[in-house]
């Protein structure tokens, strides 16, 4: 039955619901093995799935774990979700607008397996911050606050955690049918009622092409609608890094930089406004123009930032204490020209070389690594110019200049 | 790595000798995982392989094990291996005959793992037949005779034993470059110096379609000639089982009619003539028509089955202890009309249900059972004539006739 499952999928046809629990359900039990699953998420790759199955399997996700309500917080409940990409910080600049714009915002991310730490361990890198909250510590601070970030608190789709798992090792990470059911399961068992996608394309994101990000983003709006949540998609590049900061701690106090006001001219910026205004619009129902308008008005007056300093504060976080690495290196451009590129994928190895990411599990982070491009694309240097300035820990590791920075 | 390696293949691009080396020899020394492995599997069921490829795989699953080589058996060596059918008996009628016309015939036959025995699971319904004879053995008994059928003595492409089993339970058994470098390498590996191949098609069969057969056809021939081998091949039909008797004993009993002459107006005797007169064309290097009136001669004049005698003597087997089971029952006809099909699934099935065949690789075989089709298609019948007679051990299973038969 579970060979004549996986066959069915082989020739390009459509499984039923019926069919696609049988075998999922069957590998969290240990009824499927392993080969079998990898041998039916390679054909899913290459074959593709109908929307119906993508519903039917975002379902079985869902099922297969808690699933969070907050119905006792008033208000509509917003929640953003990245594909991930060098240098993302958003979240720690947007969460603190829509609560100072009056929204809702629960947002429970993850730790990073990749380059960089997530936004979890970029948070971590504020000594005291607390990210195990229960679910009555988040009811009471969104009640005070407005908003609340933190690690998972229940066990959410444990499906996902193990198909995930096999994804990795087996080259079916890239498949828009399983990011789409991945992504929109854990968003909607997390108690979401309205969610912002952020779709990256690049070569320093999982997709590289712009026709796959629509796809997707088609996709989990269709999961949207089938679960009557609202869906929105932002597709933005991810060929170079987001900001100038990649790193842990680096990346908290670049965040702080653009609540401050101080950043306003870069890519970074231009996509927290973005993120942040459909939030607001979605979490107090109001057009895109007017939630703008609130969004760079709580940048302007201080109540952003002062929000940011209020959920660190809230999560016990002390950023006066956030610490870089005091060795330094300046990476110097060796000729004169035009940045016109910085590889967003070669600075995320770098930083990832530095320490500041995990290659397994139970690797530590160094928090105070990372690199900030002191110029960013666009800009004129001069031969002896600094480009970057690299924070390391031990040892410097190797960089080819020209690798990462094209100048012309 | 490897994840590079199955990535380039789910993208349906060429692996090279190398890339194909690393990921298969990893898999045979365990630092691949059957999971990573079956992914590879299924990207190659669902995106083909070129014909570079199929060589360098069919390379990489030779040089895995032993090669054999009887350089000091004078003459060309034949040999002659079928996909699998129903009541496929040609290798005890064909070799006998090859063998009478002057031929040279090294058969190394398998076990069963289907709907019923392999080839030597029957020579074994003959008491006392050796299959376990040594390399030595063979070279006298082919000196003395001209032909031996016996088991595999060496450890041949132990690749493809571990790739066969992983295929088996992940739905990727009909991909056509795997099963060509499947049976090129064996054959390859056995010593051959000319090959026929038996390609079934039919819904008794791995492929079902006339198409499937012609590529496979056309890439083992390419195989062929890349290693220097002649390959020929044969396309017959599996919709309807080969010949009249389904078992093992009783596929012995029918394979020494044909040699005897008493069995030449159906499928099976046509079957046994075309591959005879391939294989004795190759062997003495004359032209089919020669070859043609030869065969026929052989079973003419006696020599084919003097030779089958000849050939169970020699290894210890005794034709007059052959036992079928003494419980019949007598399948017959609830309608007047013609037979215009038996299906070859279904008596395959059935046969298998009366333990001819094994579920598990350490089943045991009854030797006794099977089905005899009394009536073939073509042939008028009457409301209660016999259309079978059905051979069975402790119980008789459930019989749909309409299933099997289709009467008009």
């Amino acid at each position: 039955m579970i060979l004549d499952i996986i066959n069915k999928k082989r020739l390009g046809k459509e499984l039923s619901y019926g069919e696609l629990y049988e075998i999922f359900n069957g590998y969290l039990d240990g009824d499927v093995a392993d080969y079998q699953m990898s041998a039916l998420l390679m054909a899913i790759c290459i074959n593709g799935m109908t929307d119906e199955e993508v519903f039917a399997l975002t379902k079985i996700f869902i099922d297969s774990g808690d699933v969070l309500e907050f119905s006792d917080i008033p208000g509509i409940k917003v929640d953003k979700h990245s594909t991930g990409g060098i240098g993302d910080k958003t979240t720690l600049v947007i969460v603190p607008i829509v609560a100072a714009c009056g929204g809702t915002v629960i947002k429970m991310s993850g730790r990073g397996l990749g380059y960089t730490g997530g936004t979890i361990d970029k948070l971590e890198s504020i000594p005291g911050y607390r990210i195990d909250l229960s679910d009555e510590d988040i009811e009471e601070q969104v009640h005070k606050i407005g908003c609340v970030v933190t690690g998972q608190t229940a066990d959410l789709v444990p499906m996902d955690k193990a198909i995930y798992a096999l994804r990795g090792v087996t080259s079916t990470v890239s498949s828009i049918p399983l990011i789409a059911s991945s992504i929109m399961s854990k968003k909607i068992a997390g108690g979401a009622d309205k969610i912002i996608i952020d779709i990256k394309v690049g070569n320093g994101a999982l997709l590289t092409n712009k026709e796959d990000a629509n796809k997707l983003s088609r996709l989990m709006k269709e999961i949207g609608k089938f679960y009557e949540k609202e869906v929105r998609t932002v597709i933005s590049d991810m060929n170079v890094p987001l900001g100038r900061c990649v790193g842990n701690a680096l990346e908290v106090l670049e965040a702080i930089d653009v609540l401050k006001g101080k950043e306003v001219d870069n890519n970074l910026y231009d996509l927290c406004i973005e993120l942040a205004t459909n939030l607001v619009s979605m979490a107090l129902e109001i057009s895109d123009k007017e939630a703008e308008k609130k969004v760079i008005n709580s940048l302007k007056d201080g109540s952003a930032y002062k929000k940011f300093l209020e959920l660190v504060k809230y999560q016990k976080g002390d950023v006066s204490k956030l610490r870089i690495s005091n060795k330094e290196y300046k990476l110097k451009s060796n000729i004169d020209g035009t940045i016109s590129n910085i590889n967003a994928l070669k600075i995320g190895k770098l930083a990832f070389n530095l320490g500041a990411g995990k290659k397994e599990m139970d690797d530590r982070i160094s928090y105070g690594v990372g690199v900030k491009m002191e110029k960013l694309v666009g800009e004129k240097v001069k031969k002896g110019d600094v480009l970057a300035t690299i924070y390391y820990n031990k040892c410097l590791p190797e960089i080819k200049i020209d690798d990462i920075y094209k100048i012309d």
